[in-house]
């Protein structure tokens, strides 16, 4: 395979049934498009049924071929979509598509904390981040100055427990105004309300964890007077119950007796925000399903 | 240094003040015995004030020197501990010994597990546990022939909610009868009862952890339903609060969407066996030191 | 999926072209056979061109159906095996199939320590490897009872330079005589002979391995020099390149300047025996590939 | 311990002795000074015999007190410098002190990727390395404007193999002229000769590793080639024999099959740039003491 000028990636699930590998397959190979990569599960243990998932990568470069106009009636990608997603349709599915010259688009929520704010900037610039951070809004002017230096626009929007459907009104509109397909709160320490994440692109969020798990405040202080000796950090997508949405990504990080809260936040700091970039990559590879309180990270 | 004959280690803490290292170690100077490992730590965060945490380990070689006879009155070990007792004392501390030739003797606790019985006998064996396993006792007769192989007195004393308080006692009578320093709860599926804390040893357990954490029955279903990318385990002293004692070591192993319940009980597996045994070398190698609800592992 | 009676698992490879996924799949799609899982990847780094893997587990409960009656000519195991072949064949590929009744036995050969060998049985019995292990042979008589108290047949058969070409050949001897698929080295102190290695199915060698890496004798004690802060192994198939087989696992653990070279051995034979298992069980799942000197394991 | 205003950190090594640890703490002791934090390590496998090193935080509040004045002659940093000095001198050993409002200066030398240079900045920034950064120098323009985002004195040292002498006389004078105390090689692609090393302040670098060990040019290549499942990162003090130098930490993270020598390279780097800063932060807190090829990390 030399590289392809582009790529479809197609995230499929439905029912489990036979043949479903052979037809999803196959649909691409009649077209004379080939697959690049690919990687399915069955799971057994599905809530409605056993259910099926699949992750198909196809080059595009085949979309020229007279077979493929032949087949689709026109060679576009319109039509591929269409086509396949009838044939999803027709098995009880759900497909989602993503194609590699369509950069996602991401708005980076934060307050004051640089550490998540600057890794994802750095990451994106690197190419480990297949997507575009045109937007970063915050409720404080704190990290304007990072913003400006990497010419993002930046946007710091205060907020009270008064002002709150306002601000988020606010938040809502920029995101349409830059046309923002993912939000990534990199420790934005407000909750969202459910207006917001019902008019809102989908929203990762990055939480500390451990075990045992701390309720209420300074968790961090806790987790140190009950001595743990691992620090975690969960990456997940925001629901209306705070820090219960399905997990993408989860790691953590040895601690000893002998580091106080203070290091404790410093550790839990690096855990989250190598946690939150490997979500993120995740999520803008087209690779995560979310199934009930699952995720599905082909 | 040459291997000596005998060491002994002391484990001492006491309200932090100024000296405790110069005090602690010039005691053994004087006494003309030498010092071959020392650690100590200073925990600012103590609920009652500052405190001071140190692990001396000594090389009994000394005892024989007219020096530790003329400052001790005799050079025995009693005297060496009398000595060093009254000292920790008078600093407002406590002091915990053991003699590197008085072997801690354990007792394990099992069900029908045979993962982590096997593999605490086998790292004694292989000498990476420095105690002996005179004892293994279950409320099951199924790991009867594991034990003989290793020539093991195995007791299976079948308990119900009825006949608890008398199996309980019968364990107890066990422990006393075979000088027991230290009961293992090798997945030994039982709730121990108050009364059996108080009358036992210390009691170390190993409990699966997870992110978030899951209440009630059938834990590893529950993580599976989660989604959980990480499982835990955590190895503590057994208090009255179930699964609440204060930690000793903790781990995890990576998981997918791609493992069923029962794959996640067997990586659960693995990380308990080795958290377990971690536990269990720190506690007999005299390095734990609980206070509250934390341990310091120096 | 209910869990079914049996199943197949196909292991291929072949040059890469378009529509293989759809092509393979479609083979048992249309003898009515369902694929319970799947996973395919494309190479573009291979030395003769870019190269595909999939591997396909098929329920074999489909065999029953008139439909695969048909197609096969006889709805066989033999038949299913012959036509996949020839498709494959015909694709200019390779293909290696293992029945999930039929299960793979292993030979372990060791020396003196009996840490993997202990680890193997008791993974084995827990249900962790799909595989029988029906012989221990041994150039020391020092395992037997291990071997025996899970009667296990048990040969020692010492090597010297001298004896070592009639010793190699005993063990070929039991190896055909036990109808041994895999050979296992734990920690088996020898140099096998390509004569061996030719007569004697896949083995699979584990090795420790540092960074930066020691030749020469005592390794660990060269590590020790160095102040390495890891600790790892590596599990390879052998090849007549001692140590340089292709590579199935690796892992490491952390040391610390405190640990003298008895400690890294015993932190080294913790990482060791994961690292074997792991490789066995992938062997055994029929996951591995080996292409030159490299796996996929898939 | 309330947060003291100033401390100093004493890093001892000598030939072990009876009564180390009493008497370099009774030296504190008697001058009133607490000791914060202390750990001190036997190594019985040193090449001129069993050494023993010790790391020493104390309190210079307790400078001010008579007692310290009286022992000293001056209560100054220097009397307690030289005093400390003499007598670990007539131990034998030797002593390095920093103090904790003496930061120590680092110069950051680069090519052109900007990942560790941030990550080190941002690091800095954070508080996690108690150091200045206040030179960056770098063979190409690359990164000037990273340097300037943040303020940094920036110095594009352009190098030939026939102009590297008085390149490297070019970047000798900047370290004095900027009196630096920590070279750091944040992937600065240059072998520095050995006349720089003499006359430049300690420089640690970073360096990939694998297992098992690749010469020679393209080593990700190399390391693809031969299908490796661990990417490791390994940082030392640069000395004569390139790559060889003292190990200070090392770590790895896992790869698989999938991924081309590109994305080694990108997990590589995640590697590299979390060891290098740990490294940078074990040496700031005079935490390493370099015995021949080993270092002991207190």
């Amino acid at each position: 395979m030399t590289s392809p000028t582009s790529t479809a990636t197609f995230l499929v699930h439905s029912p489990d049934q036979p043949g479903l590998v052979a037809r999803l397959a196959g649909f691409f190979y009649k077209l004379g498009l080939n697959i690049i990569d690919a990687s399915n599960h069955s799971d057994p243990h599905g809530a409605a049924g056993p259910r099926f998932f699949m992750r198909l990568v196809v080059d595009l470069g085949g979309l020229g071929k007279p077979q493929a106009e032949t087949e689709l009636g026109s060679a576009t990608r319109g039509s591929l979509e269409k086509a396949f997603g009838e044939l999803v349709t027709s098995l009880g599915g759900e497909v989602r598509v993503a194609w590699s010259d369509v950069v996602p688009r991401i708005a980076i929520l934060c307050t004051k904390d640089p550490a998540c704010v600057y890794d994802l900037i750095l990451r994106q610039q690197a190419g480990e981040l297949a997507c575009e951070i045109p937007l970063i809004v915050s409720n404080h002017a704190h990290l304007e100055a990072v913003a400006t230096s990497f010419r993002i626009p930046f946007f710091a929007l205060p907020v009270t427990k008064e002002t709150k459907p306002e601000q988020e009104a606010k938040v809502i509109d920029l995101l349409k105004k830059h046309h923002i397909d993912l939000v990534v709160l990199a420790r934005y320490m407000q909750v969202l309300s459910e207006t917001f994440l019902v008019a809102a692109p989908p929203v990762i969020n990055i939480h500390h964890g451990f075990l045992p798990a701390f309720q209420g405040a300074k968790p961090y202080h806790q987790a140190h007077e009950r001595g743990v000796k691992l620090i975690g950090a969960t990456a997940h997508y925001a629901t209306r119950d705070l820090d219960e949405g399905p997990i993408i990504e989860q790691d953590v990080a040895r601690v000893t007796h002998a580091m106080g809260p203070e290091e404790l936040v410093r550790v839990g700091r690096d855990v989250e925000r190598v946690v939150l970039a490997r979500a993120v990559r995740a999520h803008v590879d087209n690779r995560v399903v979310v199934q009930g309180r699952r995720t599905f990270v082909l």
